[in-house]
Parts: C-alpha cells; sequence; structure tokens
C-alpha cells in the first residue's frame, strides 16, 4: 500500500497477510473439515501465531486450545469460524467484542436457503458490528505466495501448489478448490485465492481491489453467479483496467436454469445475462466463454506478452495437429499468414529444404524431433516481421525426449517477447506441465489456442464513462406513464427532435394543426391510459388539413364504442426515407439502468439486432453500439444508397444517456419506437416515445 | 459378413485382420520409425505370420528378414511399406506382383506436396494395379478387438490400450493417435482405427463401410480434413444411419486459415464448409463442434443410453459445479427442471431433509461423502419420472476416498438404461479413468456434460433422400445463361409459376401484353448479355397500357446509348402482398449441386437467413430449410397477419431439386430472386430468375 492508494482502509491487507489467526471450532481430526484448517496452517508453513478454539479439547496439533474466544491470549487479526448456522453468529459477536479484524465464516444455510436463513444471516450481520466478514458460506482465503492459508479447501491437500501471477476471486469455494487443483496440476501458478460465498460483507469487488493494489498479481479470475453492487464492481474493474492488470471473469448463468442454480448456490440475484456482456465489454474485462477459458485465459496473460497484431505462425511435425490450430485460430478471427521471403528463407536454411517455406503451418514432419532445428525455428518464427504470435505443436514424437523438446521450445522463446504457446497433441500431461511452469503456456485443445492468442490481443483502451452531472428535472413530474406528447417533448428537450406535434381536441384544430405542419399528418389518439393505439384504431396515417377533422371524429367515435378514454389528439408530420430503429432506456433489476439500441420494424422482430449499455456511457461506446447493429450497414449507405445521419444517432444515444441521468432512480422505462435516422445531416426523428417514471 | 452384405469384396475385413504381414523397410531399431511396426506387432500380440524385408538385415526381433518381396515364402495379406516416397512405387510393383491383398503406405511425399508429389502419387496408383492400397500419408491400421496393429504410431508404446465399441477412420495419421493416447489415458476404449491419409485408394467412405458391416462397432468417429466422394460418403453415412451406429465427424477447414492447412496436409480439396455442414445435417451424422467432442461425444453414445427427452438432473456435493453444469445444460438448449412430488419426497427421505427436494441441481452438501446416500439419491434421480439423464458431480470430498465414490455412482445406474454422466470438478485424472472404464462417461468441462447429453439425444431419424428419376432435359437446351424469359418459363415447366409474362420487340406489342395481362406492370429488358437489367434501366415498374409503350422506347434509347445490345422486352405481372424469398442451385466444386434458400430483399443482405442441402434433397429437407429461416416467422403470419403459403414454397423447393435432376451436370445455376410467397392458398409467384447452362 502506498500513500496514493484510495483505499487507506484495505481489510484485505489483514485478511491475506494476518499475524495472528483463531480457528474458532477446529477439531483435533485433521481428517475433518473442522480439522483441516489449523493442519493446512502448519502444513504450508504459517509462522503466525494459531488460537484454536474449542471447549472440548486442550491440545490441537501441538497447540494449545482454548476454551472460548474470550480466554485467547490477544484479538485475533483473522478468526476462522467453522461452527455450524446456528452457532456462528454467537462466535462473530464474541470475535467482534474481542476486537478481531475480520472473521471468515465457513458455515452454509444463510441467505442461500431462503427465507428462514436470511433471516440468520441478518443476525449474523447484526453480530459482526463493525467487525469485517468474508463469508458466510465461504471456503476461506489463500495466499500462497506468503505460504499463509486460512481455508479448509480439499485442493490445499496437494504439496506442491504453485505461485504465480493470478490471483482469484471467486463466489463460490468450490471452484476455488477445482481452480486451485487444477492450476497445480498443470504447473499454472496462484498468487491469492479467496471465495466471497454469500457475500454479507466482503465481496469480489473488495478482492479485486486489493488485487489491484498488490503489486505481484498480474491478472484476475473471478467467478462469478451475481453482482450485488454493480457500482463498486464496476469502479473496481476500471481500477484494474487503469492499472493494466487483466481481469478475466467467469459468470455463470446464461441460461435459466444456471441464472436458478446460482441463485439457490449463493443467494445472488441473477440479473440478465446480455447485461452482464455489457458491463463487462464496457470495463474492459474479458469475459471467459467457457469454465476451462477461466484458467487458459489468465495463464496466458501471467506471461505479459501480448500479441501485436492478428497474424499466428504454427510450428508443427505433425500435420493434422497443425490443421486444428490454424482453423481454430481463422475461426477465432486470428490470421494464419503465408510467411514473408526472409523468413521463408531462414526456414529452408534451418531445415536444409530445396526451396523456400512460406507455407504455414510450417510443417518439419521428422525434423520436429531434433532439438536444434525445434529451437531455431522457433526463432525463426517468432523474431518474424510478419507473425505476432507462435504456437508450437508437441506431437507424438516429443514423448521419448519430453525434457529435450520442452527445452528446445523454451530455449526459442528468449529472443522474442511474442507471444509463444504449446498445443500438446497426445496425451503427455507431464510436457504440458513443465512447459507451464517453465513460463510457456501449454494446451491440450485446439480451440483454446486460438482463445489464447485472442486474449493476449485485447486492447484493454477505453476510458470510464463519467456520469454526466446532470440538473435533476423529475421533480415536478409525476408518477406512471407520460402521454406521447410530453414523452417526445421531453426527448426534444434533450435535443432528439420529433416531427412536429399538435395536441387538438376538435376536428377544426386538427385541420388547423395539419394546415400548419404542412404535408401529409398523422393523427393519435392522446392518452396515458392506452397502451397500443394502433389496436384500438388510434393511428390513422396519410391525412391532409381536409381529411383529418373527419378522421379525428371518427376515431373518437370508434374509441367511446370500445370504452376507451382520451384526452385529446396529437397531430403529427409524417416522416419518410429514414432508417427505424428503437432507442430506450430500460432498468435491469440487479444491475440498474441500461441503454438499448435495435433496429425497429420487421427486422425488430426477426432478428435479435441490439445493442446494450450500462448507464452511463461514453460517446465511443455509444458509436460502438451503432457499430455493432446489423442495420448499421443499412445508415452506412447500402448498395449505393445514400449513407444515413450517424453522428446524429450517435448524438440522440448520448441524449437518452443524459435524460436518465437527469431523471435518475424515478426513471423506469423510455423508448422511442420509432427512432427515424434520416440522410446524411438531416438528423433524427423521434416518431413515438414513451417514459415512465416512478 | 454375411450374404445380404451389398460388399462382397471388404478388403477392409482383410486390412484389418490379415494372417500375414509382410513389412518393407523393416528395421531392426525399434526406437525408429522403420522399427516400430515389427516391434508393435509383436507387442501387442499379433499371431500371424510376419515377414520383414529389408536386404540388409538377417533378422529382426527373432525373425527371418527377406532380402525382397520376391523371396518371401507366401503373399502376405497385408504389406506395411516404411520405405521412403522414392522407393514406395518399387515395392508396391513388386508386392502387386506378388499377389498382395492390401498395401499400406506410410510415405509422405505425395499429393500433398504439390505437382511433383501428384504425378509421384499417380506412379504409385500405376505400381499397385489391383493390389489395394491404404496411404500413402497413412499412419496405418489398428485393430485393438483382436491385438492386430499396422501401425508406427508412437500411440502404440502404451501398454494398457482399452478396447471398447468405438472405431475411428481418420485422414491424419497424428490425429489418429492423438485419439488413441487421450483416449486411453482416459479410460475410453477403441475397436478399430485407421488413417486414410491421401486416398489414392481406400477413403474414408470405405472405413465407415467397414465399421458399419463390424457387429462390434457401436459408434464411429471420423476425422475429416475434405471429402474426396460425397456420393460414397453419403451413401456409407446412410448406411450407418440405417444401422443405428452414430457417427460422430469432426471436419476441419471451418475457416480459410484451415482449408488451406488442410490442404497441404493431405492435399485433400477442401470445399465450402458451410455444405458440409448441410452433408452431415442430412446423412443424420453429428458434427464435433470442438476437437475434444470427437473423443468425448462417442465416449457418451458408445454406452448406448438415450435421453427419451430433454430434462436432465444434477447432483452434486458443491453448489458451483452444480451451477456450471446446470448453466451448460440451459445454454444448449436441455432442461434443467424442478422435480417431482415423487422425487421430491424421495430425495427428501434419502437425505433426511425436512422439507420435500424440489431444487435442481441438488446440492446434498455434506452428504456427497457418503455412498449409500450418493447411490440411492442417482437412482431416485435416474428412475425419475421427470428426468430423462442425470449428471452426478464428483467434488473434492470424492478425492479421499475414489473408489468409494466412482462405485456408488456406478451403483446407481445399474437400476435404470437412462444416461448417467460424471463431471468431475476438481483434478482428479484416476477418477474421470476408473468411471469410464466402468462404462460411466465423466468429463472434466461442463460444457462438455451438456454436449454429451445433446448427443445423447439426438434423433437419428430422417430417410435417405433418393434421386428423383427425371427425364433429362438438356439436350435441346445450348449453353450458357437463359434470359429471364426463358429461365423462367424452365421454372414453369416445373410448376413454379409466375406473374404472366409476355415477350414483346416494339411500343405496340407492349401496350397489347399489358392489356391482356390486366393491372400494373412491368417492363425488362430481355437480354442474356445483361446480368444486372436494374443497374442499365432496364427495368420499369408500375407501368399501364398508356404507360408501357413510350417506357419501352426510352429504355431502348437508353440502351442503346451505354451501347448495350438487346433481344426483345419482357411485359411482365407486377406481385404484391407476399414475402420475399430467394431459392436456388448452385455447385460446389467439391461436394456437387445443392439447394439454397433465403430470406430475399434487404434481409437477404443484412442477416445471413439461408439454408443449404446437398441434391438430392427430400420433402422433410425442404420443410427443414423453410422451418430453419429467420423469415419462416413472416411466413407463417407474424403478429397477426395472414400466413402464407408455405406448402406452396416446399412444392417450389422440391420442384427445383427435380429441375436439378433433369438437368444433371449440364446445369451450373440456376436463381429464382424474388421468389414471392403469397398468402396461403395463393401459390408462389417467380418474379426473376437464371438458369446457366454448361
Amino acid at each position: 500500500m502506498t500513500a496514493e492508494t484510495p483505499f487507506p482502509d484495505d481489510i484485505c491487507a489483514t485478511l491475506f497477510a494476518p499475524k495472528s489467526v483463531a480457528v474458532v471450532g477446529a477439531s483435533a481430526d485433521p481428517t475433518k473439515t473442522g480439522g483441516r484448517p489449523v493442519h493446512y496452517l502448519q502444513k504450508h508453513g504459517f509462522t503466525g501465531a494459531i488460537y484454536p478454539v474449542n471447549p472440548k479439547v486442550e491440545k490441537i496439533a501441538g497447540l494449545t486450545c482454548y476454551a472460548s474466544v474470550s480466554d485467547l491470549p490477544e484479538a485475533p487479526d483473522v478468526a476462522i469460524v467453522l461452527l455450524g448456522a446456528a452457532r456462528a453468529a454467537d462466535a462473530v459477536r464474541d470475535l467482534a467484542a474481542r476486537g478481531t479484524r475480520v472473521a471468515i465464516v465457513l458455515a452454509s444455510g444463510f441467505a442461500e436457503v431462503g427465507a428462514s436463513g436470511a433471516a440468520r444471516q441478518d443476525d449474523l450481520r447484526a453480530a459482526a458490528g463493525d467487525m469485517r466478514i468474508l463469508g458466510p458460506n465461504t471456503i476461506g482465503a489463500i495466499n500462497l505466495a506468503d505460504a499463509i492459508v486460512l481455508s479448509a479447501s480439499g485442493a490445499l491437500e496437494g504439496e506442491d501448489l504453485p505461485v504465480g501471477a493470478i490471483s482469484v476471486a471467486s463466489q463460490s469455494g468450490g471452484i476455488l478448490g477445482a481452480l486451485l487443483s487444477r492450476g497445480a496440476a498443470r504447473g499454472i501458478g496462484f498468487r491469492r485465492l479467496a471465495s466471497t460465498g454469500n457475500e454479507l460483507d466482503l465481496d469480489i469487488a473488495d478482492l479485486i481491489d486489493h488485487y489491484v493494489r498488490d503489486p505481484d498479481t498480474r491478472v484476475i479470475a473471478a467467478y462469478v453467479e451475481g453482482i450485488r453492487s454493480v457500482d463498486r464492481f464496476r469502479a473496481a474493474a476500471e481500477r484494474a483496467r487503469a492499472a493494466g492488470k487483466p481481469l478475466v471473469v467467469y459468470k455463470v448463468g446464461r441460461s435459466e436454469s444456471g441464472a436458478r442454480a446460482a441463485v439457490s448456490h449463493t443467494g445472488a440475484m441473477a440479473g440478465e445475462d446480455r447485461v452482464y456482456d455489457a458491463l463487462f465489454r464496457q470495463v474492459g474485462a474479458i469475459r471467459a466463454q467457457t469454465f476451462s477459458d477461466l484458467l487458459d485465459v489468465p495463464a496466458m496473460l501471467a506471461t505479459g506478452r501480448r500479441m501485436a497484431g492478428p497474424r499466428v505462425a504454427v510450428l508443427t511435425s505433425t500435420g493434422g495437429a497443425g490443421s486444428l490450430i490454424a482453423d481454430s485460430c481463422g475461426v477465432a478471427g486470428l490470421d494464419v499468414p503465408e510467411l514473408d521471403a526472409a523468413t521463408a528463407v531462414r526456414l529452408q536454411e534451418i531445415l536444409g529444404e530445396e526451396a523456400p517455406m512460406t507455407g504455414n503451418p510450417v510443417d518439419v514432419t521428422l525434423a520436429g524431433v531434433k532439438p536444434d532445428i525445434m529451437t531455431a525455428a522457433t526463432e525463426a518464427l517468432l523474431t518474424s516481421e510478419s507473425v505476432d504470435g507462435v504456437a508450437v505443436v508437441v506431437g507424438s514424437s516429443a514423448l521419448a525426449q519430453p525434457e529435450i523438446a520442452v527445452g528446445a521450445i523454451r530455449a526459442g522463446a528468449a529472443r522474442s517477447d511474442k507471444p509463444l504457446i504449446a498445443y500438446v497433441s497426445p496425451h503427455a500431461p507431464h510436457i504440458a506441465l513443465d512447459l507451464n511452469r517453465q513460463g510457456i503456456p501449454a494446451f491440450t485443445a485446439p480451440e483454446t489456442c486460438a482463445t489464447a492468442f485472442l486474449a493476449a490481443s485485447a486492447r484493454s483502451g477505453g476510458a470510464a464513462a463519467a456520469v454526466a452531472s446532470a440538473a435533476p428535472i423529475a421533480s415536478n413530474l409525476s408518477a406512471g406513464p407520460m402521454d406521447e406528447m410530453a414523452a417526445l417533448g421531453l426527448f426534444a428537450d434533450h435535443g432528439i427532435h420529433n416531427p412536429g406535434l399538435r395536441r387538438v381536441t376538435d376536428a377544426a384544430g386538427a385541420r388547423a394543426a395539419a394546415a400548419e405542419l404542412g404535408g401529409r399528418v398523422v393523427l393519435k389518439v392522446l392518452s396515458s391510459k392506452i397502451a397500443h393505439k394502433s389496436d384500438v384504431g388510434g393511428v390513422k396515417v396519410g391525412l391532409t388539413p381536409d381529411t383529418v377533422g373527419p378522421a379525428l371524429e371518427h376515431m373518437a367515435r370508434g374509441l367511446a364504442a370500445q370504452g376507451l378514454p382520451h384526452d385529446a389528439f396529437l397531430v403529427a408530420g409524417m416522416v419518410g426515407g429514414g432508417v427505424e430503429l428503437i432507442a430506450g432506456v430500460r432498468r435491469d433489476p440487479q444491475l440498474g439502468p441500461m441503454l438499448l439500441l435495435g433496429a425497429g420494424g420487421v427486422l425488430a422482430e426477426l432478428t435479435d439486432d441490439t445493442a446494450i449499455r450500462l448507464l452511463p456511457i461514453t460517446r465511443a461506446d455509444a458509436e460502438e453500439m451503432v457499430a455493432e447493429l446489423a442495420i448499421s450497414k443499412l445508415l452506412a449507405g447500402y448498395r449505393g444508397a445514400a449513407p444515413h445521419d450517424v453522428p446524429a444517432l450517435v448524438d440522440a444515444v448520448m441524449a437518452l444517456g443524459q435524460l436518465a441521468a437527469s431523471l435518475g432512480d424515478r426513471l423506469s422505462e423510455a423508448e422511442i419506437n420509432p427512432l427515424f435516422v434520416m440522410p446524411e445531416d438531416e438528423g433524427v426523428v423521434a416518431a413515438d416515445g414513451l417514459v415512465i417514471l416512478t
């Protein structure tokens, strides 16, 4: 921690590196869950004070066991509470009274099991007072770098847990254990790991913040079931981005089944998965697309090597595996280009071929067993000007002399800082282990090779969105849906024009309004009570000053016949020649207000052509939203048609964000549908819209 | 082989089970590639005669070594040729002369290296005469069930290669080795494996045919870089379907990079990847979406257990892993439903809970360490009426007593024939090995669990498409593009109507034609020389008998001014009220004629809303094509609109297929664009079209 840190009170610094640890409910049997923490603390070499607490035992593993928390010789920095849910609150109360800084509560049976558990969790919170809590329903915290393990995770049975630059924040203890044991088996090292469970107090954002400040953490891996405070998560993720530390997130709950499972597991609210996608993108986090990516992508990024471009070279002694890597890279959007002349000649020399070798993958066939050749070819590819990253295939021929194969690859890596990875084709876990330990990420799935290169290509650029300083405007507005005239008026106040609107109550007024607006007009019933005007005969298009009056009278009679109330009518100009979009603001129950932009009309229904961002957004976000829509092809001027006014669309998206900021929590929903994007320099036109306030 | 087999001459039966094997170019050093085949034949227990051939050696591994093929005491059933590309043809000639039935040629350096190699491959073919060839560029053939290995694959170094019900056909020897070694390490057993390499003679289709006839092969796994004879592959795959043997195919070449790599690897032509998708779907083959699926999906299918519906239950002792499985299943389109009341009560009893357990995943937490409970819960879920398949999570708690955990799961499986799989959460390869050996497919990726269930859900129904017996009609047609009138006429001959067409040459004729057709008409230039009529002012819509004459004269002047020739003009009725599609026939250079159907108009350009099938197709194929289009929502009658004439669209698709059959190889391309699908019972209308003949 430095003086500049915005977190003077970093409780996680204490959590991961206490000088003294109480273990409440410790068992003398190291094979039981209650016996593991003391056993693991000793086994992994904790040098501070350990205070087991258990009234029924005198000594545990050579340590004095205390009958109660009040008997402890000092207030411990950290306490591990191993008691069941029913008894945890009492222990927490005693620990808080004693001045303990943070308690790790392992018991499950709290908010994740429903109402009775939630009440128990409230009791736990009250018992903690000012003392900080990790959990409940956590497996604890592990600081491998300093040999401090405060956890009951069975993954700690392992002897040889490699220390690395990856720190882990997980909402599940089981997942933490799976990552730790799978990583250790592959030679992928971790630095700090903790599971936050039900997040009564410390949460994922706290851990990310801590890892950002930990100088030796290079990459942060997070397993997320649901984010409780999006603002804190967003701020922490932004700090990770600013610090240049990639944040890789696996978020469960893409499907309804998964979301339901996650809720019942940690009691987290799920929120809509697509909004999480938007959130991760906005903060520059990498979303792991498969569970194995949560280990593989950090392993790649921990090397610190980054792709300067998309060009991959594949070095192989077995053609099929080379095809697999090349194909996976191609599918992922990477290039596997022909090699430049200089590199081709260099390979020709190295391999003693008859002609320059421009082909990629570079298939060395039987030469793959000769270490000098593999080293030289790896180096030639890594230092080639037409290559941004290299994948070396480890084929069956390496099985006979694994050390030599690994050594050859590593030697080739030394002269370059471009990414170098290995694909292990046969079953050879010992080779993958060796390679990973020596800093060469080694994978067994061709698709993972592509994912790793892609992750190393990602630019973490982009600025945090500043919350617009907006004057609150909601005070004089009443709750509920606004009528269309008021809604379009509010949009117009924020610079989003409409086709010209007149509120009328009778035929004469309608005729005058139509004459004033000029051209053809639309007549619509004006009522905050009618949601779907078209369905009740409340919209008539293509009217003139002569026909609008009779149309109004006909519409009024029709509504009356259906028993529908109306306040007045709206006469509006007609819009032609634009591309139809939908823009709006909605509120995710968990993640807050978000902006939606999508294709309108028939396209809206046939395709899922929408873009989402959490508010606030930057102008770059707004531009990206437009660009990611399929309909942006139409906006750009499709098939020789004139381009449309995209800058005005971006303005309108920003204006909607500003409107949402102004209305704050009072805005339940806003939507412009259709929003016509007119030809270049002609702006956008909001032809219909709604605003619902709370 | 039975008398009914359509393959009396099954050379693969000899290939996989020879009584005598010559090894030409055998080395006495078993660590060299040339020394491996004899070593592996002996090591894996071949009981037939082995004849090494090498003029420089007298004995190899205790066997008499012959100086030449002519010195052999008998004609061998199979010969393994280990000589390099330059000398292989001579050996093959000698073997053929001696009466050898099939030669396995390992050398690379043939068609896959370009023109000089292709010439060498032609020499090899000539040398073989009537003798059959596997390769060149193959790693050989392996019959694990009968302990006959005719291969140099390093994967045969393994001691304990489990025998199972999966047979493998691979175009790459390295991939064959990777599958064999990876499978063996996981306890997944194979029956027969061969790599076909450059497929000078025996190809993937021959192997599939052989595996269909092998009574103990249950599942066929194929690694494909490019299919040389689509008709033979299609027929073989259809026979596999008819035999109820799932065919799982990994096809490389989804991307341009991958396709290029595959071509340079085995010299296979790539063809368009989407057409392969269509082919695999039409023959009921399962396309492996990742390389690991090529092992995982067969492992699942080899159990013979199939899902009767999409409902998965997850049994777990660790909540996070349960969420992963549930989420992956949900994303894959499977259900993870709440459990029925009877099952919930049964679980309550088993687990001693306070209330019925309807939740799914079923989280048994600490009870997960008790084998009786795990067995009973597994059985309860497998026999539940609301469950079609069960995934059991093996958590860290199983690490202490792996045999008990595996035994508990296996015991639970006995009373049901529904699919049961295991997800191994921590690193525990010994547990996965045990499970697979005992017939419980065990996976380490949650996504794979979902893929496996999905594969076990696939219906292999569907009939082979019969080639329509069509009278050839091409004889009187000239090569090149037909003009629009002729093309639409040809479509009309096959029952696809058009809006009424009149060929005219002057204004008077146009006026008469318009009057005859009635309503508004379109005027178009008629010329097989002009591909894009609109671009040159060759289309004018909305004309009447009064305006069509002057329009024709104006159009003629415009074309003349551009120096464009025209034969005549076309007056056609105008089409309104339909949904716009495109239907056509194209020819993939590798896979032959295919049918395309897609959204028309703007949708065609903004979305990739198309369906493809190889010809011939069944009516079910045509119906599926329509159903898989996004635009089928519009056809069905979107948002209360009237439904459109989908049966007529299916008729039109079938008619196009019939047209293609009639024209045979003479059809280069046919397209109807736009094809309007009219409201129900009003048919379809081909408004424009082209046909190109060769």
